[in-house]
C-alpha cells in the first residue's frame, strides 16, 4: 500500500477503506508517512469530504493510536458531556452536580489548554484548595461515592488526532467537518465514557457560525458515536452572545452555583436542564425526557444538585467556606462599569471579542506558560434585547487596574445597539440523536 | 505574510498576489517553507487551479529561483522546441538541422533522465565520438558558426520546480494543467531562447490522454509565454502509436537522418515540418507558414537539412563515416520477428507497452545508473489502420537474447487486431498561437 495512492484515491472523491485509514493514521502516528503526505490528504479531504463510515473509521483509528481511559470500575453507566465551546459556558459545572444528584456517575478528565479564560480545571482551581492532581484510585473512588470527579487529562490518549490537528492547524485544513467531528470524538470515546451529550454551539461567537454547518457537525459526531457503540445526542445551542452573565474563572464558578441553588439565571438553568434530562436518559435512570427535565429542576430547587457540587468540591480538598459563602472567590479590586454611548436596543454581542476582553484582563492563556488570574473577568449586564439608556452600564469589568484600555475597547467593538428591537434568539435549535 | 493564510485563500477559490506567489516560490526553494505546507497548497491549486496571471506569476517565480541560460552572444532570433513526450519522438533530431538549414540558430540544452528510451543527448551518444560535454564558449562558437549545437544541460535551472515537482509527484498533485504548464515553462524560460514552439501531445501513449486536456495544457503553456515576452505556439500532435517505425536509440537516429535525407515516413516528414515552419516563421526567417513550409520542405529533399546534421555530428566530435553510412550505427545481434496470431487490421497500439518492451530490451535507463543499450530497439512493420495476415510480422525486436519474452508478451499486449478497419488518426489537431 503506498500512501501516495490513498491521497489519489480521495482526492478523485473515493472511498477509503478500513485498511487505507489504519495504514494512514498507523503510519503517520509512527512517522512512517511524512507531514507532506498527511496534509495533501487533508485537503483532499477538505474539498471531497469523508461519509459516515469513513469518517467512523478514522476516528476509531485515532482511538486506537494511543491510550484508552478504562473506567470500568466505576458502577453505573458513564455520560461524558462535552462542548463545542463558546464564551462565558460555565455548564459543566451545572451539569456535573445536577446530573450526579440524580444518581448519574460523571467521571471526567479535562484539559487545561489556551483560551479567553481557563478551561474546566482551571476554573475549579479558582476555588482554594481544590486539587485536579488526584490519583486515578482516588478518582474512581470519588465517582462511586460522590457520582462526580473531575481530574487533570493524564495519558496519551488520541495522539494520532493530536499530531494531525496540529498539522491542520497550519496547513488551512481544519474547516472540514468529518475531520473536526473526528477530531472531537476520537477524544471522547478514548476517554472511556459509555455515552456522550454534545453541547454543540451555532452563532457569531462559534467555532460554526451558522445553523447548517453546526447541524451537518452535530449529524457527523453522532454517527460516529453511534456507529462505533457509543449512544450520543447533540444538542444545537445558541452561542450569539456569551452565555450567562459572568465571563472569567472565579466569576464563572460563582455564577454556576448561583444556578444550582435554584437561581434562575434562564439561558444557564434552560441549557443546563436540556442537556441534563438527555444524559440521565441515556443514563437509564428516567425513561423519559420530560420526566427527566422536571425531576433535574426539582433538584435545583430542593438543594439537591447544590449538596452534591458541595460533596464534589470538599472531596477533592476544595474549601467548602468558599461554597458556602461564595462572596470568598478571588475577586479582582477593581470594578469599572463601560458605558453605552447611545441609547436603544442590545442587537448582538460579539462573544469572541468580549472573550478577548476577558483575556487582555487576564483571565486566561495565550501560551502555555502563562498564568490565569482566577479574580478578573466580566460582568455583563445587558443582553441581546436589552434596552440601555445612554451612560448606563453595558458591562463592569473586574480588574487589577482602574483604567484597562485596551477590553473596554474591546467591549465597545462587542456592543451593537439599534434602535429597533430584534427578535428574541433561540436558546436551543435543534436535537439531533441519529 | 503567512504561508497558511496563502493556502486559506486559494483553498477558499482566491487569485494569488505576486507577492504571495514570491513569498510561497521563494520560502519553499530556500527551505523556510515545510513541504507539508506547499503539499497542501499545491492540493488546494488541484482543486481551485490558477488563472493565467497567476500561473505565469508562478512560472516567472520558479524562473527567478535558479539560473538562467544567457543565449545573447548567439546572433539571431534563438527559438526552442520542446515535446510534452511519446514513444518514437525523433523529431529533435530532424528539427534542428532542418531548422539550421534555413538560418535559424538552435541551442539546445538538454538532460538525460530515465524512461523507455535515453533521452536526447543519450540517442546523440550513439553516434561514436559524438560529444554533448562541451564548454559553453564551445556551444556559443558552434551555434554561430553552424545554427545548431546540442549540449548536457548544466546549471541550476528552476530549483523551485524542480523541488516542487519532486513534492507534487509523491503527493497525487501531478494532475493539475497550470502546475504541469508552469513547471514545463520554467525550464524552458530558463534556458534563455527568444521563442518557443511545444509539440503536445495527445491520445493513449501521452501524458494527456484526450484532446480538451491536451489543448487545456497548450493554452496554458501558449498564455505562460506570451505573458512572460516569449512568443509561443504550441502544435497538438498525436500519440495514439509510436511516431515512426523506430523506437530505441541508434535506430531512432537512423530513422531521423533518413528522413533528412528526403525520405518520406510521413508521420515524422510531415510533423517535423509544421514544427519546423513554426520555428522559422518565429524567427523571422520567413514570412508565412506555407512559406516556410514549402522552403524546409524542399531542404529535405535537396540534402541542405541532412548536410546541416552531418556537419553539427562533425562539430561535437561525431564519426561522419557513422553519418555517411548509418548501417555503421551500433545494431544488437538478433532481430526477433513478433507476429500477429490473427489476421485483420491494427486498431490499436499502445505506445506505453512499446516502450515497455523496448526498455526491457535495455533502451532506457529505470534508475539513474543504468547503461543505455545503444543497438537494442524495436522497429514497427504495422501502424494504425495497416491489414495484417496472421503469421506476418508486426514488429521486429532487435536484442541481445534470441527470445526476449517479457518484450515479446509486451508486444502482444501493445497491438489490438480487429476486423473493421478504424478510421484513420489525424496526425495534427490543433496549432495554438495564444
Amino acid at each position: 500500500m503506498r500512501m501516495v495512492d490513498i491521497i489519489e484515491k480521495k482526492r478523485n472523491g473515493g472511498q477509503l477503506t478500513e485498511k487505507e485509514i489504519q495504514f494512514f493514521v498507523e503510519g503517520y502516528t509512527k512517522g512512517d508517512i511524512p507531514d507532506y503526505q498527511a496534509s495533501a490528504l487533508m485537503m483532499a479531504v477538505y474539498f471531497q469530504g469523508m461519509d459516515p463510515e469513513e469518517t467512523a473509521l478514522l476516528t476509531q483509528a485515532m482511538v486506537d493510536s494511543g491510550e484508552t481511559i478504562d473506567l470500568s470500575s466505576i458502577k453505573g453507566h458513564k455520560v461524558d458531556k462535552h462542548s463545542t465551546g463558546g464564551v462565558g459556558d460555565k455548564i459543566s459545572f451545572i451539569i456535573g452536580p445536577l446530573v450526579a444528584s440524580a444518581g448519574v456517575p460523571v467521571a471526567k478528565m479535562s484539559g487545561r489548554g489556551l483560551g479567553h479564560t481557563g478551561g474546566t480545571i482551571d476554573k475549579l482551581e479558582a476555588i482554594k484548595g481544590f486539587n485536579v492532581e488526584i490519583t486515578k484510585e482516588e478518582f474512581i473512588d470519588n465517582v462511586n461515592k460522590n457520582k462526580l470527579a473531575v481530574a487533570g487529562q493524564t495519558g496519551n490518549l488520541a495522539p494520532a488526532d493530536k499530531k494531525l490537528y496540529a498539522l491542520r492547524d497550519v496547513t488551512a485544513t481544519v474547516d472540514s467537518i468529518p475531520l473536526i467531528a473526528g477530531s472531537i470524538m476520537s477524544k471522547k470515546l478514548a476517554s472511556g465514557a459509555d455515552s456522550i451529550v454534545l453541547d454543540v454551539k451555532t452563532g457569531s461567537g462559534a467555532f460554526m457560525k451558522n445553523l447548517e454547518d453546526s447541524e451537518a457537525l452535530a449529524r457527523e459526531m453522532v454517527q460516529i458515536g453511534n456507529n462505533l457503540g457509543k449512544q450520543t445526542v447533540a444538542v444545537i445551542s445558541d452561542m450569539n452572545q456569551p452565555l450567562g452573565f459572568e465571563v472569567g474563572n472565579a466569576n464563572e464558578i460563582r455564577e454556576a452555583a448561583a444556578v444550582l441553588q435554584g437561581e434562575n439565571i434562564s439561558d444557564l438553568r434552560e441549557l443546563s436542564l436540556e442537556i441534563g434530562a438527555h444524559m440521565t436518559v441515556l443514563a437509564g435512570v428516567y425513561s423519559s425526557y420530560e420526566t427527566a427535565y422536571t425531576e433535574l429542576e426539582k433538584n435545583l430547587d430542593n438543594g439537591r444538585a447544590f449538596d452534591a457540587f458541595r460533596t464534589f468540591v470538599q472531596a477533592q480538598g476544595g474549601d467548602t467556606e468558599v461554597i458556602d459563602n461564595l462572596e470568598k472567590l478571588p475577586k479582582a479590586p477593581f470594578d469599572i462599569e463601560i458605558k453605552a454611548e447611545k441609547s436603544g436596543y442590545i442587537n448582538a454581542i460579539d462573544a469572541a471579542s468580549i472573550g478577548v476582553a476577558a483575556m487582555y484582563l487576564g483571565a486566561g492563556r495565550a501560551t502555555k506558560d502563562d498564568q490565569i488570574d482566577y479574580g478578573v473577568g466580566i460582568t455583563l449586564r445587558k443582553k441581546i434585547g436589552d434596552y440601555v439608556k445612554a451612560g448606563e452600564p453595558l458591562v463592569i469589568l473586574h480588574a487589577n487596574e482602574d483604567n484597562p484600555e485596551d477590553s473596554a475597547a474591546k467591549i465597545n467593538e462587542a456592543y451593537s445597539i439599534t434602535d429597533e428591537q430584534p427578535d428574541k434568539l433561540p436558546l436551543i435549535y435543534k436535537v439531533i440523536k441519529e
